[in-house]
C-alpha cells in the first residue's frame, strides 16, 4: 500500500498526514493513542450493550456513544482517504477495509435490524494495537516473537497437522467405543471432543463413560501432555539458535562489506574474508 | 518395502508407477493431493453419516458417495498392485494393508450390518498426509521434529513411566482417601480421574469433595503443573542441542584451519579469513 | 526506604534492629522464622473461621487466637517503628503498609460487623516469604528467575495483550454465533469463556452446542495450544542465552590473555593455561 | 545400606545374592522383571477387587490370587533377609520397609477388616521399576533428568513457594467477592479452586457467577499461563546449559589430572593448567 503523503499536497495536508498515518512526532503519538482508546471505548459500549440487564436501563444513551463513535470514525476515515496519496489503494488496503466496516453496521442497521451484530468487526480495529506497539522498545520484541513464529511455520503448519489427523482418527475410535451414547453422538462431535481432550481444555460437556472409552481418553490425554511439548521446544529453539537469537552474536559490522551476526569469536567477516 | 518400478515393466506400467508411487513429477505431485483430497472427502462422508439429522435426510446420497469413493480406491489399489515390482510385498506392507483395510468395510457391510463402523480404519489413510509432507520445504521440518522426538524417546519413555507409576499410587490413594463416593467408585476409575487431572484436562465428571480428597488433589495438580516442565524441557533441549541443531550451520570445515561452525551463507572463514 | 538504625541509637534499639530488620545474625534468622510461621498460623485461623462447621465449633476460641496474633504483629509494628532510622519513611513504605493494614481489620470489626473479611490482607504479608528466600541459597535462584521475567517483560507484555485482542475479537465472535445461548449471554461472558479455553482451564460452565460455534471452539483451542508455546519459548531463551546464564561462569577474567567465561571451579585458564 | 552378599555366605547365598539384589547377570535380569511382572500382577488384582461388578462375581478368585502374591512376595522378603550382609540395615532401609509392608494387609485383614485397605502401599513397590530402569540405555537418560530436576531443585521451590502464595492470596479474594456463594463457601474451598485455576485443570465443580469474580478469575487464569512458562524455561535451560548438556564440552580428559569438561575450544585444562 502506498500511503506517502501527495506531493502536491497542501501544507495542512501534510501535517495531516503525519499526524495520521505516522507515528515518529508527537502529535503523530497522541492521535495514535486518543485513536486506540477510543477504539477500546467504542468496543466497550458495544459490549456493555450486549449485556440485558445494562441495556435494559442504558440502551438509549449506550446508543447515543455508539453513535458518537460511529461519527468520529466516519471523520477519521474521510481524513484519511483526503491527505493519503492514492486513496483508492488506502481505501482497498486491509487497514482501510477494516476501517470502513467499522463504520457501516451502525448506519445499515438504520435499514436492516440484525445487521447492528456486524459491529463484532469493529473489535477487529483493536488491531491497530500492533501499530502502537512500533512506538519504542516494543518494536524489537514484536519482530523478535514475529520472527520465531515465522522461521517456525512450517513446522508449526507439520505439528498442527498431525494432531488434528490425529483428533480425527481418534475421535472416530471413540465414537465407534462409546457407540453414540454419553455425548458421543456424532463423528464430528467426537472430534471436537477429542480436540478438547489432546489440548487439555477439558470442558466436561462430553466425557466418556465406558471402561474402553476411559482408557482410551487417558492413552490420549498423556499422549496430549507430551505432545505440547512440541510445538514449545521448536519456538523455544527457534529463539535460542542463532538466526534469532541475536545478543549471541558479535555486535559488529564487518567496516567493507556492512555484513552483520558474526561469531563471538570470529576475527574476519564470513562474506567478505575482510579483517573485523 | 521394495517399491521400485518392474525391471521388464510395459512403458504405461513405468509411466503409471512414477506417477502413483512417486511424487517428484508434476502428475506425481497431482496424483497424491486428488488423492488426499479424495480420502478427506470420503472421511467427510462418513462422518456426516455418523450426524443423525443429516443422515435422515440425505442417508441414501451419502451411501452413494461412499460406494464411489469405495470404488475410487479399489481402482488405485489395483493399479497399485499392477505397476509395483513386488506386488505381495507392497500389499504385506503397513500401507498396503491400510490401503486394503479401507475398502473392506462397505463391501464387508452388505453381508454384516454392523462392520460399517470399520470405515473407522479409513480415517488411518490419512496418514498419507506425511507422504505429502514431503514435498518441497516440509521435508527438513517434518525430519527436524521426528529426529528430535527420536533422539529423546528413552527419556520421554522414563518420563512416561514415571507419570504413570504416580497415577496409579495416587488414584489408589484418592480411592481410599473418598471412599468410594464422590465418583472414585473404584480404583480404575481413580486412576483415569488421576490422569485427568495431571495433565490438567480436569473435565470434572469425577472431582474430590472431601478436605483431604481436595488437599491431595491441589498437591497433584501441582505436580502435574511442574511435571509438564520436564518433556518440554527435553524436546526443546533436544532441538538446541549440537546433535540436531547443526543444520543451522554449514557442513564444512576450513581447509587450512580446520575450524567448523560457519554459517550457512559463510564464504570466508570466520577464524582465518580463507576462501572456504 | 531507609530502614538503617538509628545513629544515635540506644544499645537496645541497635539489638533489636539487628534482629527485627536483618537476618544475617542467628537470633535474626529465628525471628524471620518465628514471624513467618506466625503469620502462617493467624493466616489459617482466619481461613478455618470461614469454613462454616468449624466456625459454628470453635468459633470463640478461633476469634481468641486471631486476637492473640493481632496484638503479636501490633508489638511488632511498634517495636519496627522504634528502632527504624525514619520511622514515617517505614510506615509510609510498602511493606509498612502491609504490616499496619494486617492489624486493622481486627480492631475496626469492633466498630464495623463487615470490615473483618478486610483480614483478606493479612495473607500479603505471607509476600515476606521472599525476604526469608534471601537467605542462604535462595538470593540467586530466586534473583536468577525474576531476572529472567525482567529480561522479557517487554515480550511476556506484547504477547499478554496479543491473547486479550484474540479473546475479545472471538469472545465477540462467539457472542453472534451462539446467538445468547447456551451461556453466552453477553459479550464479557463470551471474553470470559475465549480466556477459559484459550488458558486450557476449561471449566465447562460456558461451553457451546452449537455446530459452528464447537468449530470455532475447536480453532480457537489449537490457537491456545500452540501459543502456550510462546511465553515457554521466551522465558527458555531467556534463561538460556549469555545475558542471564552467566552466573554459569566465574565472574572474573584472565589477567594474561583476558579470556572470559571460565567454569566456576576453574583454577586455569582455559585459553592460555596462567593461574586465574 | 550395605547390601553387600556375606563374607562368610554359603555358595547358594551368595548366587542367591547376585540374582536377588543385582542385576548384572542374565538370572538377575530375569528375576528382576519377573519381580516386577508379579508386582503389576497382584496390583491389577487389588484394582479389579476394588470394581464392585468384577468383585461380586469373581470375589473368591481374586482373594486367592492375593494371598499367592502375597505368599511370593513373603518368600522374597525372607530370601533377601537370608542372603543380605546385614538384614537389620536392610530391614529398616526405604526398599526393606516398602517391601514389608507390602506383604503385611493381607496378613493384618484377618484381624481388623479394614486393613486390606492398606494395600494401597503394595502400590509403592512400583517404583521399584526404577531399578529396572537401571538395565542397559535407560541410566544415562534416567540420571539426565533426574540431574537437571535436581539442579533446578532451588528455583522450581522458590516457584512452587511463589505460586503457593498467590493461590492463597487469589483464594482469599474470591472468597470475599463470590461472598461465600457459588461454590466458594470456605477461604480453604476458594484456595482449592485457585489451584484448580491457576495449573489450568479447571474441573468445573466451583466456578465464579459474579461479573468482579469472573473477572477475578480470568486474571487468575492469564497469569497462569504465563506462569507455565517458568518452571518450563528452568528445566529446559538446566538441560542446555554446560553443567547438564554432556555434548557441549570437549571429549577430551586432562591427561595429568583426568579433569572432564573442558569447554570445546579450550587449550589449557581448566584444574591443572596442563596442556591439553
Amino acid at each position: 500500500m502506498d500511503t506517502r503523503p501527495r506531493d502536491n499536497a497542501a501544507s495542512w495536508q501534510q501535517k495531516a498526514y503525519r499526524v495520521i498515518f505516522e507515528s515518529d512526532t508527537r502529535a503523530g503519538q497522541l492521535f495514535d493513542i486518543a485513536l486506540l482508546v477510543a477504539i477500546v471505548l467504542s468496543v466497550v459500549t458495544v459490549m456493555l450493550e450486549s449485556v440485558s440487564s445494562i441495556s435494559a436501563r442504558y440502551g438509549p444513551q449506550l446508543r447515543a456513544v455508539e453513535w458518537v463513535f460511529t461519527g468520529l470514525f466516519l471523520l477519521e476515515y474521510l481524513m484519511r482517504l483526503l491527505v493519503v496519496r492514492r486513496p483508492l489503494a488506502y481505501a482497498l488496503s486491509w487497514l482501510g477495509i477494516i476501517d470502513f466496516l467499522a463504520i457501516v453496521p451502525t448506519l445499515a442497521a438504520l435499514v436492516l435490524a440484525g445487521s447492528r451484530y456486524l459491529l463484532v468487526i469493529r473489535t477487529l480495529r483493536l488491531l491497530r494495537v500492533f501499530r502502537i506497539f512500533k512506538l519504542g522498545q516494543f518494536i524489537g520484541e514484536g519482530e523478535f516473537i514475529l520472527n520465531a513464529l515465522r522461521a517456525s511455520r512450517f513446522k508449526i503448519l507439520v505439528f498442527l497437522s498431525s494432531v488434528i489427523t490425529l483428533a480425527v482418527v481418534v475421535g472416530t475410535l471413540m465414537y465407534v467405543v462409546e457407540g453414540g451414547r454419553n455425548g458421543f453422538t456424532s463423528i464430528p462431535k467426537s472430534i471436537y471432543w477429542a480436540i478438547v481432550t489432546m489440548t487439555t481444555v477439558g470442558y466436561g460437556d462430553i466425557s466418556p463413560a465406558t471402561v474402553l472409552g476411559q482408557t482410551l481418553a487417558s492413552v490420549l490425554m498423556i499422549m496430549g501432555y507430551a505432545i505440547i511439548a512440541v510445538p514449545t521446544g521448536i519456538v523455544s529453539a527457534q529463539m535460542v539458535l542463532p538466526g534469532t537469537s541475536r545478543p549471541a552474536y558479535k555486535q559488529v559490522v564487518c567496516h567493507v562489506c556492512q555484513a552483520p551476526d558474526h561469531r563471538p569469536d570470529a576475527e574476519y567477516c564470513w562474506r567478505c574474508g575482510e579483517k573485523l
